[in-house]
């Protein structure tokens, strides 16, 4: 990839005969406005195309090779941090989000206590999974179409846009139709069938990283995504597999100031999936937002014991509702605040 | 799950029986013949299912539920070890098999004269990428369609059995109708969409462990593939991640024992990508052959400096004929002979 | 071991005559007086001892086995946490407790100016290797004794309590009479010699997590030293190994929370060496105070890129000034006050 | 480091002029004698030391930094292999040696029944532990002196020479006393105030990796032996931390071929620690000798269910006959032969 810096006040004329100029030579072509300057990522099939036609045209400024092994992905590609509106929820800028909700979407009065109960604490975006990828074949496997009704339901009745897991490429489609964010699931990070599908698709993708995977493998999964046209692309951290098993997994905090030295995308950590045991999470939310991440997720159930998938992990209301009046004021202290609290008016209606 | 057991000496209407009555409850059954008896594996879903009407039936000594978390892969459904058929080569049976050739299909000429080289020094499936995973969206991605034809091509003509990798479940029966084994790779092994389309095909299957996959994850993901009807199943260790950085990965042999002790499916290792460095290769595959495998996947190339992936981990032919001749005493030291070399006749033809 | 519960309000006579009772049989007796009451934590050689005769002594509620394999480190033997008095500075209470300076004292400017800057930015207690352990024998090995000396000469001109490493039993003595707590490094958490000996110390002592070391097994190498008679122990987390090679090593920040619910000791974390890149030390650093953890220990240098070991983690003053400032408004909102800053008067003097 | 290389066939006078030169510059230098040529290590103080001088000697071909981090225990020092003597027993030569017998010595009987076995079975080397390393302080800390005294006693009734763990600089001498190789156990491969203090002793040293140390470490680690004066050392692979919970620790067998290339030490394997359960003890075994190892550490114990450490890993005797037969042919393939089994004559008398 070739990256091609426009001069400072470049006509947008100027910019589009760069891309059509490309695109003559079968060259595909990104632009990125940024605050001062555009640049313009061209994908060259080798490093000998050559682009000396592109340099000469007006407005150009420089054209030089990436040095990173990901391009789009990367900050030499585009300085400045990218923002995804999921929905009207704004994740990358100043606010620090809360996505919460069940592991699974077990029933409509499931769903919809979570959601009510996310809202009212300040959470932002509905997570709850319809197709649950299970270790082992005899799991529960989600409730599938009808999960993603539900949670739809319950996310627009308390005004939370939704994020949900997609496995299979062929249901790229259904999930999109349904919910705000498309996430892809640690076992999936190197699937590449359903990186190219969900890089076709048009609304924003978590990716989450795998239990093994390296910072620049993410990065580099990323890419594929971006590659394939979805820039609204939002970075997730779950935890790692280490030696140590107190825990589940060993949350890998680092990776946040790690990747927004490398990456312009979001980074949310998941602190649940990490820990595998409530009691860690709120101590967990709270690093992670000191740390410097855009955000959360955290799971939740009204009857955590009960709970089809990740009981051990989920929050209950009560400890939910207290981990993020802890986080509130450390968000404040980090120029990073959360949602207000909207306590629930009519708890015994 | 649970486990019928029936009596030695059941008659073949007895067993039918029992299938018939489980189905009558919307029951999946799954006969597997054993030497002395018969057992049938009763998928049920829940714990609660009453089979009592089953265990009375002619012929059944027994009905059990499995205590193992895998239920199709274990040593308890069946005791004696799987022997899989690829192309007329058993694979779990007394012969330690090798399999071996180049990580891409590259040209006709790479590819015949690997099978050609393969063949003469007793290798007997030829291996060959034609859909590459690659880390980064960027690098060769394999010839596709392309490649799997040169590759059935050559290996018809040497008489090799054919391993090639499948990534998209829409490319499963594609892939089938050209190769003997299907392939799954490290970074799909609980690609769940992937292991159901291959658990619908009546091709064997040869899964390789992720690197950060534990030994009851692998076979759990195996128990998805035998669940969805198909038991040619192969599992194949390739290096886990761990903290040392001199070699790409860590091959653990200990998961030959470990995995016999629990399942009666053949392990395969792969020295190449454990060790990623072609000089430490011949020492593992004699430590896999010494540990108890049923054989190994090693990468060969006509001139690894040129291999369009993984040439640093690619044997040259020399090489290659040089381990092949290390190893056969040691098979006849473990009773698990390799096929007899052939050496090239008409060298200078 | 046994734990001898008195009831609330016991006299002292009573808790001495347990203590006694137990001395008698030659077992070990070590008292610990909680707010509400007295528990005594009885060493026993073997789980057959019998203690009936202490259980009927006056005052005396309850006796029970402990049932964590750590014993004078648990919850279930102290429930209150340890607070560690080091040369005045508290580690444990209610205060954020940054310890900082070089990782080598090199000279007595370079100590001296570390030392200043420290003070001046609200930092509590100076670091400062004496002795050095190196991958490598032909490494810088440390200034030794003199190291020792000018430590504590700039750590008392700026009223700060020292802390140094010590790495054979038989400077032990040596190394207590000059600083104010005593580290033991990671690889020497399991050496049991050099345990015992501190164990025997006067001093407060730092026991550093190994790269490979679990949280239990930190908990029973610090077990050896409060047996040994010493419970001035303080923990810290310094970063795992891991495969991700990002960063040096993979701060386990989770470790906080997991050992505060099984053990009463303060807890410090040490960004410095667990990122081994100083562009991440902020971040992690406030992510250790928001995680809950007492401590940091930070590595800075009045010119990084000239320190004789360690120089890519350590602070630039600057940088450490900034971070502090950083720290100081997260605090509040944890209720974790860090010292206020002493703005250094006559810079220019 | 430099090295100094003679020229082949230089006199031994000019060897000693060189020698002496770099003594009277107060530089260390080590020489080592090949077949071919003698080359001299000299450890000097920093890289602008100046050899002029000795290049300029008669017999002096060519003086060179060494450009490994590790200096005397690597290939570019000495490229032919070292053979350690330990009690008349070669390790590192055409045998393959099977060190085996007890975790800890716990009676006279016990560790007699050992040798007595491992010596009729065509073990070489008896260890038994008489210090022992244990997590716990509240741990079975072994016999001390009477052990060893029970272990060299035992070892002389049967003609095998010992191995036995020291863990405090203190002991290093009343261990080489009794015993004929002093074992640096896991937790101490970085405890340099050993390292250095078995460096000045006389006796052969075993050193193992320690649980996450890399090969680099352990090369380094054991440098420091070397740089003390103590070539006699034995290294020794025994299992590092993976994620994989299966088994206690992963064999990693690849360190064989990996330290055989860079340095010119022995290589033994210790399967029982790597696989912490018996069961998969022999094919460890199998696959240590075939993959190139000098030899292998073998727990034995007349009854492992009452073992007072480690009965979980300890072979009994019938496995141990049983692993001893089934390694004897893979010996012959491998030209690395085994001793040969000598039956005990009078079992019953």
């Amino acid at each position: 990839m070739m990256i091609v810096t426009m001069r400072p006040g470049a006509a947008v004329s100027e910019i589009g005969a760069v891309i059509r100029t490309c695109q003559a030579q079968d060259l595909i072509a990104v632009p990125s406005h940024g605050a001062h300057r555009t640049v313009i990522g061209v994908v060259t099939a080798d490093r000998s195309t050559d682009l000396s036609d592109v340099a000469d045209l007006p407005g150009v400024e420089q054209v030089s090779p990436v040095s990173a092994s990901f391009k789009l992905v990367g900050r030499e590609f585009r300085e400045e941090p990218t923002v995804v509106d999921a929905g009207g929820v704004r994740i990358g800028g100043e606010e620090f989000v809360v996505m919460a909700g069940p592991c699974s979407v077990e029933t409509p009065d499931q769903i919809e206590a979570c959601a009510r109960q996310v809202a009212a604490c300040g959470g932002r975006i509905l997570r709850g999974g319809a197709y649950k990828p299970r270790t082992s074949p005899y799991s529960f496997q989600g409730l599938g179409e009808e999960g993603l009704e539900l949670l739809a339901r319950a996310g627009a009745r308390h005004g939370l846009p939704t994020i949900t897991e997609v496995m299979h490429p062929d249901l790229v489609a259904t999930v999109a139709a349904r919910a705000d964010i498309l996430q892809i699931g640690a076992r999936n990070v190197q699937n590449y069938a359903l990186l190219e599908a969900v890089g076709r698709a048009r609304k924003p993708v978590m990716l989450k990283r795998g239990l093994m995977t390296t910072i620049e493998e993410l990065l580099l999964a990323a890419e594929y995504i971006l590659a394939g046209g979805n820039r609204q692309v939002i970075l997730c951290e779950r935890g790692i597999r280490t030696f140590e098993t107190s825990t589940r997994n060993t949350l890998d905090v680092t990776a946040v100031p790690v990747i927004k030295a490398q990456s312009h995308l979001p980074v949310i950590l998941d602190p649940s999936h990490a820990a595998g045991l409530r009691e860690f999470v709120p101590a967990l939310a709270r690093a992670a937002l000191a740390a410097g991440a855009d955000g959360i997720m955290i799971e939740t159930h009204p009857d955590p014991a009960r709970a089809l998938s990740d009981g051990r992990q989920s929050l209950d209301f009560d400890t939910f509702a207290a981990m993020m009046d802890e986080l509130r004021p450390i968000g404040e202290a980090m120029r990073r605040p959360l949602a207000p609290a909207e306590p629930l008016e009519e708890e015994t209606a």
